[in-house]
């Protein structure tokens, strides 16, 4: 399966994934479970958990384990939608074209939809029916928890936040997005690595390599699109960084430059996998993909 | 060991333990992380580490061991406090006559301050030195994840906040409490005992009947207290639940029937531990202090 293919096949298997489970868990607060199915809706493109699929399919774990693997991670980057949209954060109404959780769900809601989706991350990884070996869920829980908390995603909203109508150098821009959309990609693809048991140091430095260009590279596009997109396309209002004064790449190295510099990482990703026996043409082509997407 | 001079041992080394691992933390983010030690300097009487290590200790694991167990429950308690206190839940000012987060670092702070200290839990349940086995990693995790999320703690929270200004019946007020604080008191007496290798089902099933009571004791004498206690005492506002009109065991009982029923509710917890071997004097004597306590 090519990356067009499998990018709709992925989402839909996941997407099924999840709410099966929540659907089987108890029915004492229908309110919040439909709040946790909604965000999870909303959550867009499922790309954290295409890249735990490809990464552990790559290395021969079956689809079957990796659902819990995928699940959780989405699960963390939903809950954090979540709780950027609400009031005291980003204050977003839309998210692809759809009313955000606190605006549906009002805001108490909305918190307690993303606290309850960050503890199903740790319940879908440590689940006794996942077919993951101990020794799996104990390094899948520890990668996916870091890269979640202070030294990873909550660290880099925290610094986003400080960040704001200051003006941060690129290696500070950089740091902060290693940490808030960086990690998580990374998570994503050790979690597919680590989900199966004899994976070799080695090339899980390789992947890891691979996963930090490509987090830079999707995060660097992000900021060249808030410019040059297409509100329509995009489901959120384009230019809403700007706005908020905020430090991009486009707005420290000028648009042509930060373009050729998403393409640069992407390319850096890609060299990454070429020392990995195996069919990475799934991780390939999203490397590229997160530098021509349109939204 | 006696309660008396156990309960602020097991207090002051789970805090020690949880600033230490947070001030060895990256410098990143140092506002994120002085609120998060602040958060849980707020927590106050560490009663769910001090089940996690009365429990483990009486199934023979070591307290360095049962330090990450201790502490990732303690973080779960904590941050639920945080984002309970916010203007969208509870919006309480003071919590143990100290400014709640959000009142120190604003509200986006302590959202984000919550969010951490939920993924710090499962870093800490996960650390690799933590001397857990990988099975009792795994089962840890589960153990939290479901106590914490939707089937636990985050289910009760949404069921509190549908039972404002609507009346609930006892059993309806059980399911309510069950979840929002008895799912935690659970967790940490099971996270206690299978945080040793070779304990028995029967022992467990013995323990778990011990958490059922003690929270549900822990509860309705929280809601005695509520009519009962003194302010300056609780450091919280006294009185606070019937100002919100919410269904309370006194209020549907009477505060007479209500503070027997706590009692018989902790001799029945008491009665769960004759037939366990070794030393069960911390966990009986803390089943008569949930009854007995002034704030």
């Amino acid at each position: 399966m090519n990356l067009e293919q499998f990018a709709p096949y992925a989402a839909s298997r996941v997407t099924d994934f999840m709410h099966g489970y929540i659907d089987s868990l108890d029915d004492a607060a229908p309110k919040l479970k439909e709040s946790m199915k909604y965000a999870l809706l909303l959550g867009g493109k499922r790309a954290r958990p295409l890249l735990v699929y490809a990464t552990g399919k790559l290395l021969g774990q079956t689809e079957d384990v990796l659902d819990y693997a995928a699940a959780a991670v989405e699960c963390v980057h939903s809950y954090s939608l979540i709780h950027d949209d609400m009031p005291e954060m980003d204050n977003d109404k839309l998210r692809r074209g759809h009313p955000t959780v606190h605006v549906k769900f009002g805001q108490a809601g909305a918190l307690l939809a993303g606290d309850a989706l960050q503890a199903l991350a740790f319940q879908f990884l440590s689940d006794q029916n996942s077919g993951l070996s101990d020794s799996s869920v104990a390094r899948l829980t520890n990668i996916l928890a870091v890269n979640a908390g202070y030294s990873g995603m909550c660290g880099g909203q925290a610094l986003d936040l400080e960040a704001e109508k200051k003006h941060l150098g690129l290696n500070e821009l950089k740091v902060l997005h290693s940490k808030k959309t960086g990690a998580l990609i990374r998570a994503a693809v050790l979690m597919g690595a680590y989900a199966c048991e004899q994976v070799s140091t080695e090339i899980c430095s390789n992947l890891d390599e691979y996963a930090k260009w490509t987090g830079l590279a999707f995060q660097v596009w992000d900021d060249v699109l808030d410019v040059i997109g297409d509100t329509a396309v995009m489901g959120k209002t384009a230019g809403a960084d700007i706005a908020l004064e905020k430090s991009t790449y486009p707005a420290l190295l000028g648009i042509d430059k930060a373009q050729a510099f998403a393409k640069e990482c992407a390319q850096k990703a890609k060299n990454a996998l070429k020392t990995i026996d195996g069919d990475t043409s799934v991780l390939s082509s999203f490397a590229d993909f997160t530098v021509s997407r349109d939204h």
